[in-house]
């Protein structure tokens, strides 16, 4: 095996995938990187046994082989390689050499028998969907923000990907809240597969200025995301969804249109004195053009902050502080919509025009 | 007790003063700020015992008084606020209300008779040095690196100010590595005193950008930092520093002449496969052109790169990777000159020109 590569390319390729390679004590190779040239073809292969990332890398010369690296260790030595010099890397045996100019290493390898062998997606039975990767990387930020981290609640742990009438959403919900947002319109095909979390936030990290385009491809129990040279497959988690279009409200009782940025900022400031008792705010309408946003009074004293806006019902609820905020940043519009029904029924937050994303937060008991 | 204020000038004062205020179990109090206002002149002071820091409030207009109030949550509350805004803060017994436009909100406040007493520095009996807050600040950062955690050791723990002929040093040493830096030619009067570091970090941390100058007075037990409108007093480590001087090599049998970014890289890539064996590297002088550093054989493999230098005398020495790197990224000149006598010989470190700054490590047992 052996390869000859800038500096640049190298070290942008080995800092993607070594960030997956996290050894487990009973199968240490998963701390390597796959190096296989392959009719000069240069892939670069990490897996933790869930997911893989795959980084095909365009080189100057090659010679067929392959072997497995301590992936961390040579991304950083790569890393710390002067910019601009062609890299030379080639194995002997599991020896491997890495030389550039007046620096020169051995790393110990190991050879590639041993690696996991990776799943594959048939690309003739898979479903298929193309969408720009701005609106991708936007999106999944929305929704991803509401999963949940028990692992005893399988599907909570992921984003759902699912068509409905004829367009494809992704949602999650941790059970306090839910985040929905429909991605393409229009779609023939047919999905539901929950997709985990802790994929997608690789994925995202391994979005580059240069990437326009997401390919993203399901089988029954994988997902690949293809990002121009760089491909990630992941397991789908098997579980069932809830069924979370019946969760969303209809029609509420009140509904008041709200400057999200000053929004934003009464409920940091209401929140700092909610510590004490679990972030727990108190929202309320008052006719006919007050929203106020209160801590309740404890040890640190209370807080009370006013929002203009046109009411017409008064009503009160008590919300997380934080789930709030979250459901805000990730509205994007300057007038955001705020509606409820009463004090035991979730909160439906919205943009004011655009109605592709909906946000919903469970109210806490009073 | 009441202020109006800026929300700019009380939000920066807040956030420097709130630094320190971490309360003990014991005296829940040290929590607070203490907000004093006193003919017209407003003092911000917070202290954790070892030190206190003063924050001079310019303000609009102001009514006498004095209170405490958990400074933490008041100055995440003003940093919050808008900017632009005026603030009115004021005391009716211990609630503090602060108050701008909408927002309105009541802390719980504490008497300050708990708060505990500020030592205080005579002015006619200290000694005061002036120096520019620039060079000030780099100076500190080039010796405090070397300053211990050992707080068995309490000497090692500080920055050692001292006067020595006509010039006022600073030095700091943690058994396996020494500081020192020349700060002031042409002292009149003599300091021996041992700074905390933690309380020179705090120092640090007070330096905005609209500070030119430091004003240093030391005193039998205290040290005062003025910059601009704060003041950072803090106790003396009572404590004798080594006699460091001696530990400076004079002669040196090998001198070479080395490239800084270039000793830099090279040593980062020995450090990464010098991990398993404490970080141990190995510099190695060749006539009569090479400067090696290598890390030694172990399971990740090996590394080898070199400089090319002027060597007149052959040598080898075992060095801790961090400490060269915390040397070097404390010298400041292109080219430094790297000096050593033997295996067992410390290695002394100075930039090639100026002579202001000296760094010695001692050598690993190979």
């Amino acid at each position: 095996m052996k390869i000859k590569v800038t500096q640049e390319k190298l070290s942008r390729a080995l800092n993607n995938v070594s960030r997956i390679a996290i050894g487990k004590v009973t199968l240490p190779i998963l701390n390597n990187v796959l190096i296989r040239v392959d009719n000069k073809k240069v892939s670069l292969i990490t897996t933790n046994l869930d997911m893989a990332i795959i980084d095909f890398l365009p080189v100057s010369s090659s010679e067929d082989g392959v072997i497995t690296v301590p992936a961390k260790l040579l991304a950083e030595f790569v890393s710390n390689l002067p910019k601009g010099e062609t890299i030379t890397i080639s194995s002997s045996g599991t020896k491997v050499t890495i030389s550039t100019g007046q620096y020169s290493s051995t790393i110990n390898g190991a050879v590639a028998d041993d690696f996991p062998e990776l799943p594959e997606i048939n690309n003739k039975k898979a479903v298929t969907y193309k969408m720009g990767v701005d609106d991708f990387k936007t999106s999944i930020g929305q929704v991803i923000i509401a999963t949940s981290n028990d692992l005893t609640r399988p599907a909570l742990t992921g984003v759902y990907f699912n068509t409905n009438d004829d367009h494809l959403a992704i949602a999650a919900t941790d059970g306090y809240r839910l985040a929905e947002k429909k991605l393409i319109d229009k779609v023939k095909s047919e999905v539901k597969a929950i997709v985990p979390a802790s994929s997608l936030q690789e994925v995202l990290r391994s979005i580059t200025d240069d990437i326009e385009e997401v390919e993203i491809s399901f089988n029954e129990d994988l997902v690949r995301f293809r990002l121009g040279e760089v491909e990630i497959i992941s397991k789908l988690i098997d579980a069932s969804f809830p069924d979370y279009p019946k969760l969303i409200p209809k029609d509420c009782n009140i509904k008041v249109d709200l400057n999200r940025e000053e929004l934003i900022r009464v409920t940091k400031l209401a929140a700092l004195f909610a510590r004490s008792v679990g972030g727990s705010i108190i929202c309320e309408t008052v006719t006919s053009d007050t929203f106020s946003v209160k801590s309740i009074a404890n040890e640190f004293g209370e807080n009370d902050s006013k929002i203009k806006t046109k009411v017409t019902t008064a009503g009160k609820i008590n919300l997380n502080s934080r789930f709030l905020l979250d459901a805000l940043n990730s509205l994007e519009e300057p007038v955001i919509t705020f509606q409820f029904s009463d004090r035991i029924a979730p909160v439906l937050l919205t943009n004011k025009k655009n109605n592709q994303y909906t946000h919903i937060v469970m109210p806490l008991s009073s």
